[in-house]
């Protein structure tokens, strides 16, 4: 059995059954507790760190929860086997944010996709509208507000889509909702569980786990180097597509508009619909931003989604999604009982945001910042790999794939620059058919949360872990 | 075709569509534009009033979506018939919150169950939270939080849970959504769809058809002075039930610990699972809170929800569930690709708001507030109708149901309720078959949103409308 000591700290905000598990946690990560080993049991650790057994029995909790121990009735608690491999490249997300820090805790540069550069975000402004929003009408802020999100916030968008996407709507198409995966739970009951879908291959994992969550059919359709296959797509069952064609996630394809006519073209069934997800459409870096496909659409076969979760701030869960009237009718009549899912309070700011035109000048703030960020990193590319390696879909959004000369599999590549203590991002995980994937030298590099300097120091110890 | 002649008012922070929208609905509602009329041409109407095309389109599409207009190509927009009907006993909400609210107008007292007593919530307090949450830590605050929601909220719930409700959780087991109806359709996924699903009959209409839009069976099993019958539970095919043992929504059932016991022992069976929405267990106002029946399960075959909604502030949208560890370990294992839906801020405030205290005085508070209104309801109809009604679940909650002896329908006692400008509520739609609970002279009364005053003559009235 091992035996733990370990310092609590009493003046510490942190509560103790989380010191206590924090400690345990990096004591197996590191290795130091190893696979097998006994814990302590709850009395005999509750007496030697003088805390209560409940504080131990917490700690001890989250860390089953999560899957660093295991729990056998009558012999005790045990460390697990925990697989690194799993963290990194696992064809799901690790269960718990947990290990996803505790990971996180050992890298010097993470270029992650999901991190935005927070440190450009006007925090003050924000701040000074939230506390506007809180003393305008405090009754009313607090009730349930709009089913389908606040009137005033859905007009501000409708002229936003129309001025910068070229998406035409009336703020009466929009249902705003916590999040595009949300969304997409609520867009497939609208549609209806029959239908059959189908998605970019590689595409969008959460958008295919949710759909399939929900029970339907998904045909993955391969691409070409103008995005999703026409012919694929036509000699599928599906009659409803989801695509990105502003920016394909992963592969970074802008869609011609060959192709986003024929996909219209398409759609000109019954029964057929575009899901357009247009997730980071904002940031293009070359070239004029190119319009929605919905803008494009006289048949009303498109349904829009947007967030401002890359463009804005993650954590206040506020997506949205633009139907299409005959969508729109079926909303109204069967599910409309759905509660508006995003805070009020935020729906009101973001409606002050963007009336009084930060939204527009925080958006170009953001491209230019990125612009650089981008820059820095094809640059520094380019210097460190030269023809060792090739940019796939670099000219939008806040992400790259790196293709590397260098035979290596996407796990050594990612391993190898663990061992520098930089993160990079597996490709395999978009993909249905993963196999392949796997043995492709192809890595996935985000830069919105990355300064341009480590940029230039993650690319270096890049090469220095890959050729 | 009608003429409309109506001054915008230019100095209004309203958008001008949604003025012209709103008075055009007023004069549909009110009856003098009358069904079948056509509205003027955008064209003529944009010249006329000397606003942009754009407006009146806006309005218009505004009022379509609505119900209020239909509109035919090339033929016109004509106001549609507007079914009051329809508004105050459909089977499902009406579609929309401006129909509910132009509704809401014409009533002097509306004893509605949705609304609670707003004027006692501490503002101040939660205005000083919000601002302090958002200066703490800024750039946390804005990323994407925990997937399962913030630890340190999920630690004061789980601490809250225990002492008040006997639910006995880790913080590992909470999992906090934005909404019971989202938490709902989570769960369906966790559980999987092949499962059958009951539910009490009467019961809470939001789960039912959350749950049939998940594609799940549902059957419905009838109550008793006890609640669910267990030998109807037992004759059917359901290895999950749905239950509100502390408040029997709508009935007002306190299911006694006998029926618990039997209950527990129904699910002691491989797959089974009870569902227990504790959505106003904490409003008890005769004998001892009844713990959950969470508390009594020695066999992890319950999960708990519970709800902010009804006993703080609905438009902060925060729900959360405690799921037994199997299902935990599937949500681990499958749906953790889902981001939490609920607002980090949110989240941090109502932590604060816990840690000092604030949320068990408000409870308390509420608890005296809830339990004057309650009286005073009791008391008025006790004095007015004397043995011409009956009330039914009146100890706990807030609403009850009110049997009149008079021979009217439910649609009747509404409508007549509604010439006195009194709003009562129909039970019919908490009816799976809601045929024959269409005859009894049976409504339901809300009392958290109106004053003791307001209940005084709003009986006062009722009686004059019944009697």
């Amino acid at each position: 059995m091992i035996e733990i000591t370990f310092n609590l700290d009493y003046t510490c905000q942190e509560p103790l059954y989380i010191q206590l598990y924090k400690y345990i946690k990096q004591e197996i990560l590191s290795g130091r507790m190893e696979p097998g080993a006994r814990l302590p049991s709850k009395r005999k650790l509750s007496l030697h760190l003088e805390v209560s057994q409940n504080t131990i029995e917490t700690a001890y909790e989250q860390l089953q929860a999560e899957g660093y121990v295991e729990s056998f009735p009558r012999k005790g608690v045990y460390v697990k086997e925990v697989d690194k491999d799993v963290i990194s490249t696992t064809n799901h997300e690790p269960s718990s944010n947990y290990i996803e820090r505790a990971d996180n805790d050992d890298y010097e540069i993470d270029f992650s996709h999901g991190k935005i550069a927070l440190d450009f975000f006007p925090f003050s402004i924000w701040r000074k509208l939230t506390v506007q929003s809180l003393f305008e009408d405090q009754s009313s802020m607090f009730l349930n507000g709009e089913r389908q999100g606040e009137l005033l916030l859905r007009q501000e968008i409708a002229k936003y889509l129309y001025q910068s996407r070229g998406v035409r709507c009336s703020p009466s198409q929009i249902i705003i909702g916590a999040g595009t995966q949300y969304l997409i739970s609520l867009l497939t009951m609208i549609i209806g569980r029959d239908a059959v879908f189908s998605m970019e291959e590689p595409g969008f994992h959460r958008t295919r786990e949710a759909l399939k969550d929900q029970g339907v059919k998904v045909n993955p359709v391969t691409l070409d180097d103008e995005g999703l296959c026409i012919q694929e797509l036509e000699k599928s069952t599906a009659n409803i597509t989801y695509v990105t064609p502003s920016h394909q996630f992963p592969m970074g394809i802008i869609m011609p508009i060959t192709r986003r006519m024929e996909l219209l073209k398409w759609a000109d069934n019954d029964g057929r619909y575009i899901i357009e997800d247009d997730y980071d459409g904002e940031f293009r870096y070359k070239g004029k931003p190119i319009p929605s496909l919905q803008g494009l659409d006289n048949r009303e076969k498109v349904i829009y989604l947007g967030t401002f979760s890359k463009s804005l701030i993650p954590s206040i869960r506020l997506s949205y999604m633009v139907l299409p009237p005959k969508l729109l009718s079926i909303y109204h009549q069967h599910f409309s009982i759905y509660k508006q899912t995003v805070s009020r309070l935020h729906q009101h700011t973001l409606w002050l945001f963007m009336k009084n035109g930060h939204w527009e000048r925080h958006l170009n703030k953001m491209r230019t910042v990125y612009r650089r960020k981008q820059q820095t990193l094809v640059d520094a590319i380019e210097h460190h790999f030269g023809k060792n390696a090739a940019i796939i879909g670099g000219d939008s959004g806040l992400h790259l794939l790196l293709s590397v000369q260098n035979q290596m599999s996407e796990k050594e590549l990612i391993e190898s620059a663990m061992d520098k203590k930089v993160k990079v991002y597996p490709t395999s995980v978009y993909y249905e058919n993963y196999d392949a994937a796997r043995q492709q030298s192809i890595v996935l590099l985000g830069f919105g949360g990355v300064t341009e300097q480590e940029i230039h120091k993650g690319v270096q110890l890049l090469r220095e872990a890959w050729l």
